[in-house]
């Protein structure tokens, strides 16, 4: 979302038809709350290809990978890590130090802005291997309860970003939801109505 | 959440089969981000037992149902009713007044609290009618990108609650997740280590 940082999702781990869902629903949450980029596992195939159809028909940029070389990744990765595990330190404690590693702190105006630095944000699926605790920069609680990655990685980036990645403009987008109390309205890119268009649920993985 | 104003999470819709974990998910979300009440439709048994069994271990009060009849929940509900769609209003615009009309507004110090009001949040599932739309109180977009309903209802809870249910005591939890930097310490409710457990993904459902 940001020009000089690039904000990566990774999922760890998918187990082909149980988590096809799971793993695009993390998908289509990274690029609608403000990430650039999310890389599956090289077997998520199919997530892979609605989330990029979804970024087809409503706009990026949003980059999804599919790799097999998870471990690789978080290991080499040139920038801050962080690992969103229910057994991680409080995200209401650690966010700012998140913020302020990755060059979006600083709000204090004696502080200035810190060096933009690459953001790679783990979502594990399966077990994760010990060594990504370990290689995390940060292990990061939304909560010390067990609940969903999709809803953690939801909180965190809107914290990570403060909100500005509601703000969001989209490119190349072919339609877009007109925000409305009470309808169901979407028009086309030349921005003529569309009409209804039910399909729109981001929901066929 | 709050002793003076119940929020309850409603998960419209459920297909057996396909849509369990994603339910699942929903109501263990509702629970970690400080939603009292989760009701899930009838056939959603499975969903239902994973999220008591997560309350049992882990602690409350959270309360989950099955009920058949969710139109009438929704219609007859004596409270506000924000309903969660790519369609609605964007949350950035709309959050304080869903604050304010429950109760949970009213920074301003000229202002005061306003009268402490029920408050059920619609997550749906299958497409949902239209007269859901036109009942809510509040059709909100969390985005209005195609995503999770689940990262949806985590982010409106967030907002809702402006992060104070990050900070809520559980009661009656057999086990409690130590926050740290690096590790994995559960412990039990007399306070003495239960070791690693590696089971609590809250990902059965």
């Amino acid at each position: 979302m940001h020009d000089a940082r690039e904000v990566v999702v990774l999922r760890y781990g998918h187990r082909p038809g149980r988590d096809d869902r799971m793993t695009t629903h993390v998908g289509l949450t990274a690029r609608a709350l403000g990430a650039d980029r999310v890389i599956f596992p090289d077997n998520a195939g199919q997530s892979a290809e609605t989330v990029r159809d979804i970024t087809d028909r409503f706009g990026g940029p949003f980059a999804v990978e599919l790799r097999d070389d998870q471990k690789a990744i978080v290991r080499d990765f040139e920038g801050v890590v962080a690992h969103l595990t229910m057994y991680g330190e409080r995200v209401q404690d650690v966010e700012e130090d998140v913020r302020e590693a990755v060059g979006l702190g600083g709000s204090d105006a004696t502080d200035g802005e810190s060096t933009p630095r690459d953001l790679l944000v783990v979502v594990g699926g399966e077990k994760v291997p010990w060594a990504l605790y370990e290689r995390a920069d940060f292990n990061v609680g939304v909560t010390n309860q067990p609940h969903s990655e999709v809803a953690g990685l939801a909180v965190f980036l809107d914290r990570l970003f403060e909100g500005a990645e509601l703000d969001r403009e989209w490119e190349n987008a072919d339609r877009r939801v007109m925000p409305e109390a009470t309808g169901k309205t979407v028009i086309d890119a030349g921005e003529g109505p569309a009409g209804d268009d039910n399909s729109e649920t981001g929901d066929r993985g």
